[in-house]
């Protein structure tokens, strides 16, 4: 603390990143990040960039990127946003679309950056508890008086809701807008984004860094009705003219480009997944039902946290929120089939 | 506008910034750019760092660059923030120094990005008039009641105020956070990171983007003492936890190394300056005594529009400020030797 402090500051109450360790020999399971590389496209298109004008800023529109993308979701160019990494396009969000003195309500269980960015910007905000299950109280988020956020999948629960609840929450917040974050939505059922052109108040966030394996570039989007695109590009335009840069503009674009290798990495993603929770349930454990790339599981007579610190002495990350509801399960992403048979026989040892 | 939006987004009145168009035939002479690329090193970090792993998260504390950086600057790593480009570091800066309620003080010709993110946080703001030639009224930013912000060397003006005047300003706002934006300090004179173990309310920000060749990868640095950088942290962690990019961080950082690559292109730069200057006083220019990579000119008979309508159509874009005081001059970033040539045959033939 210093004099020197703006009351923002001062009110801050920073996310916690997981851990990032730079031991290639630890199995790292807590990020949420994809084990495989991305398209091979990725790094030609990388090159290619580097070899002509690092000099230049990059495109302030990013038009290239942003018509890839609109093409693969079936939207307009006007219909997309982005920006550096999924959690700066929720930022300029929660800038957007929420504001002090109108509460916004989200999940109690959920991304940990909500209550995050809703102190930096002082806006009012209520959890609303999760059901017994662990799905989310849909209900419980009508008629909003600042606006709703809510993932889809869930994290760290990994569930998906099916987009005929997602549907009625958007329709029950009409003067508000309805942020559905997708960043896992590769993994599971289908996208709200099909519900733009219904929904005037509906903004999709998703990001390259899960499905696309391009965590380490930083790139994000939103999609929705032109209007809200048009309110989070004055947002940057009055932030930062440029938040994505050359490489990280190319790179996005490849790996949009390369559908099969998005098709092919989900696959084995989710092949894995499978048989993690097959193996884990053996072992008596008790697993959410999963749609993301990654799981969040509970043992039934071993304890979470010790679980947890085993695993890390043995040279695997995974991820403990020590939060109310949630503190004896463990969320454990998606590796390949080697690390997580290395995991499954490490925890076999110690249950 | 719509009524999704919040009141922020509302009061916003965004930046424009120069234009980049894709036609490599055009000179472009309006955006500050280096002309030349960066150092070879940085290509080389490049393909080394695409090589491991695109899919896993850049690290949040972008220790190695901060500690590459620090090493260069006689500073600790504690004293310095990495961000997305300047104008990011600024934005942050901003939110971290400066509030509502509480005038700051920034000179009436300056970068216009600081009057947007005034508006866009809410913060008073006075424009304090230059003197008749065009350099900065010090004492004018004495005592101010909510801080200072000043570019040095002064944009669009191109000139350095003397580490001594700038000292005078820093000691004469005890109680509030001075900012000096050092985006061309390579291309003049002292920098006053020397100041930061002596003023505790300093905080210095420079950019990789012109002396360093790196506009295409957006990354900037703030340095001042620990709890300025604490309190940037702080907000970076409630915004977005990463970012710099994992390509971005080598790339800075192998620049960073590189200092004969630095001393070589600010040389050629500063004696392409030097030639321009004389050549447009030649053609009865009155150019500011430039201590950036670009130019301040007017003409003693021909309008600053036409000529840049003119030299627009010819292929060649500068920038013009339709602003009091400034509408008859432009800026012209200083290309290479050939660009140049080419720019003083154009106008010579024009005026």
């Amino acid at each position: 603390m210093s004099k020197y402090w703006s009351d923002m500051v001062k009110r801050t109450d920073p996310y916690k990143p997981g851990e990032q360790l730079n031991n290639p020999r630890i199995i790292k399971l807590n990020t949420n990040e994809n084990p495989y590389e991305p398209s091979p496209s990725v790094k030609k298109a990388i090159v290619d960039e580097m070899d002509s004008r690092l000099q230049l800023y990059p495109s302030p529109t990013a038009d290239g990127l942003r018509s890839t993308i609109a093409g693969a979701l079936n939207v307009s160019m006007e219909e997309v946003f982005v920006g550096n990494g999924s959690d700066e396009v929720l930022a300029f969000s929660f800038m957007a679309f929420f504001q002090p003195g109108k509460t916004i309500r989200f999940p109690s269980i959920t991304y940990s950056f909500y209550p995050v960015y809703s102190k930096l910007f002082a806006i009012p905000y209520e959890q609303v508890a999760l059901n017994d299950d662990f799905t989310i109280d849909g209900e419980a988020l009508f008629g909003s008086e600042g606006g709703v956020i809510l993932p889809n999948p869930n994290a760290p629960t990994s569930i998906y809701e099916d987009l005929s609840s997602i549907e009625r929450i958007i329709e029950n917040n009409p003067d508000t807008v309805v942020i559905i974050d997708e960043a896992y939505i590769d993994f599971a059922g289908p996208s709200a984004v099909e519900l733009i052109h219904k929904y005037d108040n509906l903004l999709v966030i998703q990001t390259t860094s899960k499905s696309r394996s391009l965590a380490g570039m930083r790139v994000g989007y939103a999609i929705g009705n032109r209007n809200l695109i048009e309110a989070l590009t004055r947002i940057k335009d009055s932030f930062n003219s440029y938040t994505v840069d050359r490489l990280a503009m190319v790179a996005a674009k490849a790996a949009f480009e390369d559908k099969a290798h998005l098709q092919e990495t989900v696959g084995k993603i989710k092949a894995t997944r499978d048989w993690t929770v097959h193996e884990l349930e053996q072992l008596r454990f008790d697993v959410l039902p999963s749609s993301a790339n990654f799981l969040f599981a509970t043992h039934q007579s071993v304890k979470a946290v010790d679980l947890y610190d085993y695993l890390k002495k043995e040279g695997i990350l995974v991820r403990h929120f020590n939060s109310p509801r949630i503190d004896n399960y463990l969320r454990i992403s998606i590796g390949t089939d080697e690390q997580m048979r290395v995991l499954v026989e490490k925890i076999g040892k110690y249950v």
